[in-house]
């Protein structure tokens, strides 16, 4: 758990800010959150809020459930949308290099193994895609507890290398059926209501993914999170899972992303309710079940661009704000210094 | 009017970029809008759109109605923060040193003029302060043509100095009252719903901060935007009017702030509704009446941070995304150059 007995010293410091009293919103608990985070175990709270090296750690895997025509993309995606990654062409790449990110991608059990040396591919493979979690268990035990362990050993490699500000971003076609099981299974809310169009499919595929969702939900509703995560989560979902544990471990800040990220996250506070104080939510996804997934985790997002892409496009684009809380926080004159009378 | 025979052929390159269809939500609107501005009078659409020094202009203006009592802060402070922004210690120029933008500060009328000789300020001054609109008109309308003009006068100046992406700010004690006023006198809704609690004014303040705006109204509502503008509005206002009619006339985008420099946008539009599509909605701010104006204009700003501080600080937060938008525009792959098959 967080100690918050350096809460009060640096609200008081916000609040002594040239502004209108919390007139700077959400990026003033955003300031507070990483300045409370940097000055745990410090005599007083930190001076100035440092981020270093801000990396996104996109995960990528393949899904049984995909054989079973739950998107519009065929499995292959997956794969062809790593090489893209390595080769800079994605979205996530042209935000990370718009907001000066850092990137690596896990190849976290892709259909077919990745070809390529680059620097910025890992290889923690589970297998090669999951079972189909409409029939049975989508991944084992074993593969659970690795995958947990896996997610852990890329954060500490990625703070060993001298980050302290993270994002987790996924690719895997089928997974939305994966988070919406999560949601479902969970929340104990309705599949109907936590199915959505992932990237595009018509009103009859939707049918049948709710058919299918709810047949894996059916064996696990009720059950704890990690078995809930054993039978209907995916390689990229429990690698971020762990990953989500693994920053609460390290006292470092993440920002979530999009539905299938947050259903890592829902996951790991379920496992570790602390590990939630160090999440900030990026944004509001347009998957439709990602408004319940953020209300199960009492989380208020940034922004809503209507994306749905994944990748962490969307935890990318906040990197900004962080800046600027962090600038504000360090930087921004009080009262006294400025000689304003408010 | 902004040319749209190049609209389809960019809609139809970044449909054909490796993501989903429209997964990129609002990012793919911004893309799209600054490619067409870019590519106005070329027979071809611009391959790569640029930004070149983004740059916000903030004014500030002193309001009569001040002495009324319809603030927190007392007059003087409008003058003390101008003094903050010229020693880079307000918001505003955190978030333009996070955010790589520019500052000018226009002094479009306060108090006091100030004693400086910062690069960054630039003395446009209508007078002293506006008169106290609830017991006459703010402004004489040599006032307005003069301010209008000295709207163009710094957007044109910004412009011919290599900036093609432009913000505005502003900074004046009293200045909710305007934008509330002209709210509700151009769009005829009450002024109890148009009104709100400014930098954070009382329950008592608030009733007596709606009186003096309806006594304004009074003597508007149902007259011309350039008439109401002179009635309730303010330097600071018609200054951001005049730059938002530039913007159009130079083909620049802008990125409208909140609730003040909102309500110079809502003016402009309706003097000439074409400088609407140059317009980039930033955030909804939590003033109250914010909503209604930006429901007038028919925007949906990029995101919500609760923030109701004005000076140009929400539209500066969203510069990390408008670059994020013309990354991916520029450099994102194509299904074709990946060899993706979705």
């Amino acid at each position: 758990m967080l100690e918050k007995n350096h809460s009060e010293a640096i609200w008081h410091r916000i609040n002594r800010k040239t502004k209108p009293l919390g007139s700077l919103g959400k990026l003033e608990h955003i300031g507070h959150k990483l300045a409370l985070i940097q000055s745990q175990g410090k005599s007083d709270p930190v001076t100035n809020i440092e981020i270093k090296k801000p990396t996104v750690l996109v995960f990528a895997g393949d899904h049984g459930i995909a054989a079973d025509g739950v998107s519009v993309a065929p499995q292959e995606v997956t794969q062809q949308m790593v090489y893209n990654f390595l080769a800079g062409g994605a979205a996530i790449n042209c935000f990370c290099r718009a907001n000066q990110v850092e990137i690596k991608v896990i190849d976290a059990g892709i259909l077919k193994p990745i070809e390529s040396d680059s620097k910025q591919l890992i290889v923690q493979r589970l297998g090669e895609s999951t079972e189909n979690f409409a029939h049975k268990p989508a991944m084992t035990h074993e593969q659970v507890e690795t995958g947990l362990e896996y997610g852990e050993k890329i954060v500490k490699a990625t703070i060993d290398g001298g980050s302290n500000l993270l994002m987790f971003g996924e690719m895997g076609i089928g997974n939305t059926s994966s988070a919406a099981a999560i949601l479902a299974a969970l929340s104990r809310r309705s599949v109907e209501k936590c199915v959505g169009l992932g990237t595009g499919i018509n009103e009859q595929q939707l049918r049948k993914k709710r058919q299918l969702v709810q047949l894996g939900v059916n064996r696990c509703r009720g059950q704890n999170a990690q078995e809930i995560l054993r039978q209907v989560g995916g390689f990229e979902i429990v690698q971020m899972v762990g990953a989500f544990l693994a920053s609460a471990k390290y006292n470092t800040p993440v920002i979530v992303d999009g539905f299938i990220a947050t259903s890592a996250a829902y996951i790991a506070t379920k496992i570790d309710p602390s590990c939630r104080e160090y999440m900030i939510f990026a944004h509001q996804s347009h998957e439709s079940g990602h408004k319940f997934m953020l209300q199960e985790l009492a989380a208020t997002p940034l922004f809503d661009l209507s994306l749905r892409l994944g990748e962490g496009t969307g935890a990318v684009l906040a990197v900004a704000l962080i800046r600027s809380s962090v600038e504000f926080y360090n930087n921004m004159a009080s009262f006294e210094d400025a000689g304003v009378d408010m």
